[in-house]
């Protein structure tokens, strides 16, 4: 058929079968179909969506564009967890040493940050040395004998969806549940893994900004997941505000230590523990949420948590003595506080100007292809619900001689809203879908 | 503004200002914007349509792509005509001389046929010797002494909606409104018409399958003209059923010829004078529509009509003779009858299927760049409402070596619904929009 019809059928709202959307996308992948008849598929699908049958298809062409990696020679369930992305979110960082201490492997390929997002690729970079560029050879050697590795996408994994990414990127299709799921499951299916968490962020540091859009987003991925025989549960987690107190690249990885250390802020253990427990039952490394809670407080009170990061960055040719010095990792050479312009309650805080506070600092890039600067970012002092006077710090720049501090000040100043009313304080998991 | 934002905010369903427009479609036209983005603006255009405001930049900037002929220095007020496209309609044939011949100046740019749809430029070329590439000069001195000159679009007028089309037509975004009247509007006002008739086909044989559909369109491109100062008047015909007795470019003419002489089938010769008496009206030859049909009858009887369609023939170096003696058009080596297959009434007929056999035949073509045949096509003798008996011969098919009989004959029969039930006969003009 051609491509011409296919894109008219789902224009006008029809079903697109398995051999329509497959030749369609195999057919792009190799040349035949023309970007802009792409483009004007994605733009229908964008109005139009993709149903559970569709989507199957489309998620398993893009999953099968490229190597799917074949783990099962190791022994034991491996379980990966992702997230769609907000600001301080540092949680891969504590979460996959934590859960290879208690005895899940966790073969775990992620992202650079974008927009307003960090990624945390770009978060274990920030350590002297640290390579995310492994081989696939090194990296089966690294899930195998240390139960973890941490390494960037290969271009022979998924090149439908880098091609398909790109594409979306210019012509504003990449908002799309169906686009934005097919992506994500593909990109973590290729990784070799048998079952997978998902953190779907919810609020204003998110892409989605309500739990109705979430769940949405995270009922679609589950569904592709068990379409293709992975087990999957999405949690639901709150963006109302930065996660933990850091944002920026080293200063993640001070709390990421901090957190390993038994210490770190409350948001950022609980969120670690509860995404923990649910790979841990998944990985069958535990009955249930209560054993698998026991088992992550104890790694992170006997050290083997903090331990098994420490072989981690060894592995991956880090300064291990950032780990006992954390100091060691970049500084900034300037810091300055931004402080409120008024007093009353902290109301609400647009989380994704605080994201865009910490790119204009050089923390994240708005293209791809942009450098960051490891060692700046944004402290946060205040929180949602605080009660804030006058002249007193929200948050602490931590900047360079390339970063823009006047721009981050404004984006703090919009960020946060300081008045009379009182904040919603929504709980830090919204809902789980399995 | 980032291309990027545009598709946006389009896709948003947000308003585009003129900046945005005219900064998307010169970027395009310039090679600045690359097809992939027009084709998602196009499919968002699609879906989110375009309001007065946008549409009336949009066809500005179409129509200002390339050169607006300017034929101010003619005097008098230069009024065309455009038909949406049908079967067996060569009404543009026998109406530009007979509204010349009343006093009116008729700058005709056609097109080619495409699909099921004839067209003015393949209809002329059967006559041989026929030259419809005439040059912009030749162009402007026919108008201005003969009152008429038909001819084929240059590349230099309208450039932008011939990419644009290229384009939609391989995305599945020729059948949205705004863009489809955008085109039509853009490529007839570049003409240097004054004023222009509007002929819009609904039914089984046109674009537009119902009244309603075709009304907006109609008030869409009503709009456009207004908005650019131009008097414009559409009127909705009936197509469902071929127009008179011949589909097919020789046969066509010869219908014309009879029409001339006075002669023709009657819906020929009344769609013929409604949309003249609108074009006498509108170039100010008629106070009237009364006084314009009077006119009109007055030419066709007294020859002057017939006179007028001779010496726009021999202008543009058609060979004359074949306006006496229609047997010196192409004629076909062989025809055929299709005979009825059941007795009862011709209920409806599926006017696009009989377009179709015209194709097969090589009356028409499916590619822009295919070649007609000037001698092939249809000649229709049972027509909606008519009792056939089994055997009866419902048309005659005019075939070459080169032609799909079989494939035509076919059509024609799933074309005629013949049955026990009655035809719904509509009016020939069903509204007028002005």
């Amino acid at each position: 058929m051609r491509p011409y019809s296919i894109i008219k059928k789902k224009r006008d709202g029809e079903k697109l079968d398995r051999e329509q959307i497959a030749g369609f996308l195999d057919g792009y992948l190799a040349g035949e179909v023309p970007e802009y008849q792409m483009a004007a598929l994605l733009m229908a699908v964008y109005f139009r969506g993709l149903d559970h049958a569709e989507l199957a298809v489309w998620a398993e062409r893009m999953l099968h564009s490229g190597v799917v990696l074949d783990l099962s020679d190791i022994p034991g369930v491996k379980v990966d967890k992702h997230s769609t992305g907000g600001v301080g979110d540092k949680i891969s960082l504590p979460l996959a040493p934590l859960v290879a201490a208690c005895g899940v492997r966790v073969p775990m390929i992620s992202g650079r940050g974008l927009g307003h997002t960090g990624g945390t690729l770009d978060k274990l970079e920030s350590i002297p040395g640290f390579d995310v560029n492994l081989s696939i050879a090194r990296y089966r050697e690294l899930v195998a004998d240390l139960g973890l590795c941490l390494i960037g996408q290969t271009a022979d994994l998924a090149p439908l969806d880098r091609r398909l990414y790109a594409l979306r990127d210019v012509t504003a299709t990449v908002d799309s549940v169906p686009l934005i799921s097919s992506s994500i499951m593909s990109k973590k299916l290729a990784e070799g893994i048998d079952a997978l968490v998902l953190d779907v962020k919810v609020g204003s540091g998110a892409f989605m900004k309500t739990v109705q859009e979430a769940r949405v987003l995270a009922e679609t991925m589950v569904g592709i997941g068990r379409q293709m025989g992975k087990r999957v549960v999405a949690l639901l987690t709150n963006m109302d505000q930065p996660l933990g107190r850091m944002v920026g690249n080293a200063l993640e990885v001070r709390e990421t230590i901090d957190v390993l250390r038994g210490g770190g802020p409350d948001d950022i253990v609980e969120l670690t523990l509860e995404l923990g427990a649910h790979m841990l039952v998944l990985g069958d490394a535990a009955a249930d949420r209560a054993e698998a809670l026991a088992k992550m407080r104890t790694a992170l009170d006997d050290g083997s948590a903090l331990a098994r990061f420490r072989a981690l960055v060894e592995a991956q040719g880090g300064d291990v003595r950032t780990i006992d010095e954390p100091d060691l990792l970049p500084r900034a050479k300037q810091t300055q506080e931004v402080v409120a312009k008024r007093s009353g309650c902290v109301q609400a805080i647009d989380t994704e100007k605080v994201g865009h506070a910490a790119v204009a600092l050089g923390a994240g890039r708005l293209r791809v292809d942009s450098p960051v600067l490891p060692e700046v970012g944004i402290e946060v002092l205040v929180r949602l619900g605080d009660t804030v006077t006058e002249g007193q710090p929200l948050v602490v720049v931590h900047s360079s001689e390339r970063s823009d501090v006047e721009r981050a000040t404004e984006l703090v100043h919009e960020a946060y809203d300081i008045g009379a009313g009182e904040a919603v304080l929504r709980p830090l998991v919204l809902d789980v879908v399995s």
